[in-house]
């Protein structure tokens, strides 16, 4: 499989369908930094996209869903630089985790308009998480930070990278639910988050 | 809250409700056995259950999800009573993880009509099983395993019992979705269960 596609090799139909979902997304992105997720609406995605109504529900069947790229974004700029940041002073591995789960928990989930579509959506947080997660590169933080401990002699070496960082990223997002819902309180975070980290202190040590 | 909700006081249309909700479960069960999932349609179930497709596909939208009853049974057929003969012979805690695990692989997620389901649904898998497992006890039966580690002084006491089983059901469900994907055969399936019972031993231990 090729590394990266060149878009010049795509047919001319895929390519219209690639540029039209890049110019949702980038309206999306726009109008939920401008006028905020709750009162943007689908419609106006179309019109500042200048694509129909039509075409907008056929890629993006919910607004949530446009979310992600904006969680996305969130992502890219206040959590990775401050995360690679700490990386600098050589912290132990299980530091460097909870550094990632709180700024996550700082950044991303307590963004009132993602609150607030995490509510919405109370049924598959988890799902549209993963998504979030997927696209971000959140699980090949969590390889590279499992390989990190592992060259400091904290990680065990008898299970692979992947697996072990498939694990803690599972059972973060796992703790990610409750929040979605509305149940927990930033406090409730963070405890959650040290719960977590005792057993991963035991789980990744050889 | 009451334990448990009488009938007789309920108002007449939930009890209805409820009593069409039982004859669609009941023929759905009755037909998987005698004709398998596959070749059971949807037609079949309204016809033995004596309700209309309008009433059926509002109680229940796919087949997929009258299946849940269905491996229920077989978890609490074949899972449950085995695991519960396993305890006489006082195992470690970790042995009977692994014996509730193989169990669910052999008697349930290889049962060929489930396999079939999970492959068709298989961007949900995860979510099916969440159901499987929330109706059949399977959390309480990890709860109750780690609350018997804990006696034996396997596992450690500064988590709370509901959450360690709560990790534990969460990294053993996301085991189960790639075999659900069609991915995995019986023996990846057996490794994939050893591998996190590898990472289990040390996480659980105080």
């Amino acid at each position: 499989m090729e590394a990266k596609r060149d878009m010049g090799h795509l047919p001319l139909r895929e390519r219209n369908k690639q540029r039209t979902i890049r110019q949702i997304v980038e309206a999306a992105r726009t109008l939920f930094r401008e006028v905020g997720y709750e009162r943007t609406t689908m419609d106006m995605v179309a019109v500042k996209a200048e694509v129909s109504r039509g075409t907008l529900f056929n890629y993006f069947p919910t607004k949530m869903v446009l979310l992600l790229p904006f969680a996305g974004d969130l992502y890219e700029q206040y959590v990775q630089p401050a995360v690679h940041k700490y990386l600098e002073t050589q912290p132990e591995m299980l530091d460097v985790l909870r550094f990632l789960f709180l700024k996550i928990g700082e950044q991303i989930l307590t963004h009132p308009d993602i609150e607030q579509a995490l509510r919405q959506e109370f049924y598959s947080p988890q799902s549209t998480m993963n998504a979030v997660t997927n696209r971000t590169g959140f699980f090949d933080m969590l390889q590279a930070l499992v390989s990190y401990g592992q060259q400091r002699g904290e990680v065990r070496t008898d299970i692979a990278v992947e697996k072990l960082a498939h694990y803690i990223g599972i059972l973060y997002l796992s703790l990610v639910r409750p929040m979605g819902d509305g149940v927990r309180s930033p406090s409730g975070y963070t405890a959650e988050v040290e719960t977590l980290l005792a057993f991963l202190r035991n789980a990744l040590c050889s």
